[in-house]
């Protein structure tokens, strides 16, 4: 209904094929959505003036415009007036199907998307590995690919990553966003981050596996990573998680070099992530985050692990609100 | 219209009334939903996989299917698919009455839900009371009518005496909910959580009083308790409340035992409620909570008295969230 | 369809005209909403039962019931049944324009607002000004406009000039309201409350100006004030400000009188509100607001200064939430 004369400048522009895709150059689509602005927002985009508000894209609450036969969603043209490259780094006892349905959602949106899987993650069998060799894979994947300008997503341990990596491919990072994720200090490890309990316990089960990996118990998987999951749902999850090489949650971190960038980056925080628990002296927000210096900060409801199963379009929605320009 | 199949399914089966209530045993309904998970959501209850996302029952958000008579609402189907035994503990100033909404909601979910009055308070005049004597009511309450396999959950003051019962009671309690509650350390009297100056007003109520019960100043309730209210609503949570009994709030607990259990534990905050204002030395979350060791983190918007007043299908949800396997 | 009852009671007494406008006295609104809440929320409002819940204007979920003509938000007329008088003290790089779209709100609800200009800001161009000069200005506007019975709200910077003009005019504010507001004790600055790296950085910037003024770079404006907005929204609030005069932001405050009053006070805090950044020894909530002692906290997503543009209705229900008996 508001949108409708949107809709209806594509059709005539011939810009919407019968699956409801858009079709148009990057070009073409900023040309549309100036001309839309102008006319139907009351707003020039090259001016400040005259402003009106339009509350329809804002925070976490997205209006669903279903036209008569159900196949643009209106939200989604806003979410890719800028187009950004994604590469979403994954974090531990996961694989780059932890982003399926986010990936989904962006690419819906018109994002390019890209999901590296971590050495001695998913398919790898190997949980030989070091924290550098999974750094070193991430830079391969880039360069290999000569992606640019790309928006580098670390969540939970893939924030130490995302960290390494940007010592490395700053000129080809355009912001770090960093989701419920591990930032350390020069010389620090993600086992330094636990909470003392926490680190005996983890610590604990490496030592009880002959390759030093990482089974989480279901029970306390289920409490503590998707706390807001339904019991079927937990368990699709806690089958989808492969045991997690221990070696780089202890290594000691080198991060002289993180700590000079001056690349852009966000922090997304979902406020019933436990994965890190809340204290004074350590947890996501704001003890983490704070060390980002000046940053942005984009914040939703969500667990650590269930929200991106169960509601990819909103984390989708919040990784572009931290990665937009 | 997403439900319809499985509306069909039950009546096919004869399974609802014109009442539109469900007419099944646990057995037919797990069967009933094990087919439904099976054809509809294309999803095979017994594997991880295929896994399909259902996010209508997700965190705070619920869809309100009304179907054509308007007689079922799909959500409580899928918060029934586990029938859980509550037995719901009040806190300070409190009655069973302040479980009303939250437990018709929780019956309507096909839960059973049992609301004991704690001695010197509500309708039992006499405020002569210890802790220790409002703890045996509770497990007098539960061994009496022989309840097992509950989900104890305490608000506010309420969290202390699920302490206490948990000692006596370890075999009959599924899970113990902590709501806004109080959880003590061993030694430790409620008096104790409060702020300093909280204390001192609160004592100095106890002290005005003949017997030595505390009645708030409305001025003060309405501010503290019932943030979000409006005033005729304030007013009328205020009406219903009566003086509470000050000695089980100075009585230092021993909890040793507490702290040796290991039944599983959530914490439910609700994200406005001051009733023990926000610091660093104190207050619900994380620092209370803190004191659970592991335990499930479940959280919404709401304060101290309002929400379960206004907002019972919010709070029943939330509490079978914590609560469910 | 659940107020057309109402709706009808108010045609049936000619009290809405044509345009959808209530044509009656406060006394007649009151009355009719008495009337209203007799007969069709079960409820007398002269005693505490029978109680029945009102889910729609709880929190910040309000629902809007179209009329067939779309002339009455039935929300809005929840919202005046209280008519209050605003006083809105912006904050720093903002001018009573700040105000627009919550202004609009509150007035179509019915309240009485009043958005002064705070000398060195907004169309004045003399940034020549110290923080006794801005309280005194503010002071006139209140006593010359012989303003009495207002609720007084403060936004960031805003916070400090209601503290001042409290300790001079306190027979004439119903209450306080710190919105994401400084809140110095006795002999503090503003730049006391930013953390370390932020006075560095924004009294570095005072010192490059030739009068003294902070231009912040748009840059950090983006992602420390706008962090939610799109980049065209974040250019026109940008556009929007002018250069702080930085005086009043160093200046220490006497406020010993300030710490002896009782006027009630609420505090709002946006949860994505990063203006001051959350630390252990600083930020809004808690570190800021817990100076307040017994206060009523209403809380919201948002940021600093992006909701009150596009989502300026959720802001005023907020205020009015703070502001109301």
């Amino acid at each position: 209904m508001y949108w409708a004369p949107f809709n209806l400048i594509m059709h005539n522009m011939g810009k919407i094929n019968k699956e409801g895709h858009l079709l148009m150059t990057t070009k073409e689509h900023s040309d549309v959505m100036h001309q839309y602005n102008y006319y139907f927002r009351h707003m020039n985009p090259n001016q400040s003036t005259p402003y009106s508000y339009q509350p329809y894209h804002f925070n976490n609450e997205y209006y669903t415009n279903t036209t008569q036969n159900g196949l643009i969603d209106q939200n989604d043209l806003y979410f890719r007036q800028h187009i950004l490259t994604f590469v979403l780094i994954h974090g531990s006892w996961a694989d780059p199907t932890f982003w399926n349905g986010i990936a989904g959602e962006l690419r819906k949106m018109g994002h390019i998307v890209h999901t590296p899987q971590l050495p001695g993650h998913g398919t790898d069998k190997n949980k030989n590995v070091t924290h550098a060799m999974i750094t070193q894979s991430v830079v391969e994947y880039i360069t290999t690919q000569n992606l640019k300008n790309i928006i580098l997503v670390g969540h939970s341990f893939g924030g130490s990553v995302i960290q390494k990596v940007a010592e490395q491919l700053p000129d080809r990072i355009k912001r770090l966003v960093f989701w419920n994720a591990f930032i350390l200090k020069d010389g620090e490890s993600m086992a330094d981050q636990f909470p003392p309990q926490g680190q005996q316990f983890i610590l604990g089960l490496a030592q009880q596996s002959p390759d030093h990996s990482i089974k989480l118990p279901f029970s306390y998987f289920r409490e503590v990573f998707v706390n807001l999951a339904d019991l079927q749902t937990a368990q699709q999850i806690y089958n989808s998680t492969t045991p997690e090489p221990s070696a780089p949650l202890t290594e000691k971190l080198d991060l002289k070099a993180f700590y000079q960038l001056t690349i852009p980056r966000s922090f997304i925080n979902l406020l019933e992530d436990t994965a890190i628990p809340a204290g004074e002296t350590y947890g996501w927000y704001p003890h983490m985050a704070s060390r980002l210096g000046i940053f942005r900060f984009i914040q939703g409801h969500g667990d650590h692990m269930t929200t991106a199963k169960l509601q990819p379009r909103k984390v989708a929605h919040l990784i572009v609100n931290a990665g937009r320009d």
